[in-house]
């Protein structure tokens, strides 16, 4: 192997968005006199991120023009905070919320994880966040990523074949120089779609204790890892 | 003011490419067996820079279609290694030479001065060298940027108006919101015509003993600063 670059997806591979919406949500709607029933704002937080897909849709499709992350979100909450009886939050506070987006939790791994994986590789996002969100989220977490990449900057979202062959056209690398890292396999079957190799991780709790996505057979990535450090050292033993 | 990012010009204001450049530029020819005069990597240097304006230009007229600075680099690097008879320096090593410029050493108080601007303000790099090329700068240098702007997002090359435009629009912000940092009236003059605020550092060895740009009148700016700690120092008295 001679990957020199890690590209990595971020919600839900570096950053637990499950807990950390669904903790903010809770806060928004203690904050305005609207407290929920036990278990509703995980609910909410699935219900938001369930929107995610569907939402980009539209911009995959063409129906509607490119569109950030951010205002597909905002979009978004307007339909989940009706379906839970938050309308009572006013459009300051969807604001403030919209932003937990930009405030999500690390993996308890991830920092170690990607701190140890720098000394080989240059790391870089990419991610159907735009950059300000990842900007902000890389700031709040503490990620050290070399460079932030996102769908955004070509105005196309993942899987979408562009997205993955814009990093190594601006990394200056061979495709197969360019490692894919995800918790998702559609993720990592489209970035191998265009040459790069991938690294499988695995977050079962990426849905809370809903369940994450099925694992997917060990065979079909180049790397299997469990976390971040699994994969650096999965890497370091690799290159001998 | 309300600035809460700062975007980075970098040749010249955050790292000191004449001696840097000029350093590999000797070591490359000794270790070719053909040595330079006294003087002569500096000179090899400073003619090397002086072609990046026109080889850009080409870019900018029309005339040539997007090139990376990367490339503009090589293709400068083969008429200033004639110009100083170095075409003893073979394809390899001039490929070699040519990454001088991604082995930049900071200014002395660069990296101490980011890692304070980094404390308030959202810090990316706005510059005609490519995205893999900065990415490099700041891994050799540590110079800890947010977020790696470059005019190759866009295709076009700074003082080109949508450059300016990229970083409010990718960060989310007013362009009043935004401030660009350069050593040069130029870059300035034309990030202020998009709205962005400015911030003047006077760096007089940018060209070496040669000297530098004529110092600028110090009304013609948001800010003035003797360099990044004193931009720090000015900014942190701004906000109070």
């Amino acid at each position: 192997m001679e990957v020199s670059a890690l590209a990595f997806d971020v919600f839900g591979t570096v950053v637990d968005w499950h807990s950390s919406v669904a903790a903010e949500v809770g806060e928004a709607a203690v904050r305005n006199g609207l407290p929920l029933a036990d278990g509703a704002a995980e609910e909410f937080a699935g219900e938001w991120r369930r929107r995610y897909g569907p939402s980009m849709d539209r911009v995959r499709s063409g129906e509607i023009d490119w569109t950030a992350l951010d205002d597909l979100h905002r979009a978004s909450l307007v339909g989940v905070a009706r379906q839970f009886s938050l309308e009572g939050l006013g459009e300051a506070e969807l604001d403030r919320l919209n932003l937990a987006w930009h405030r999500l939790r690390p993996w308890p791994d991830a920092v170690e994880g990607l701190g140890r994986l720098r000394r080989r590789h240059v790391l870089c996002t990419l991610s159907n966040g735009n950059v300000a969100l990842l900007v902000d989220l890389a700031r709040f977490g503490g990620l050290p990523f070399d460079c932030i990449l996102s769908a955004e900057l070509c105005h196309a979202y993942k899987p979408d074949p562009r997205t993955y062959r814009m990093v190594p056209a601006l990394l200056r690398r061979r495709p197969e120089q360019v490692m894919m890292v995800a918790a998702h396999a559609v993720d990592l079957r489209a970035a191998a779609a265009e040459g790069l190799r991938t690294a499988h991780v695995h977050r079962p709790l990426e849905w809370g204790d809903a369940g994450g996505e099925e694992r997917p057979p060990d065979d079909a990535f180049d790397v299997v890892a469990a976390d971040f450090l699994d994969l650096a050292a999965k890497l370091e033993a690799a290159a001998g």
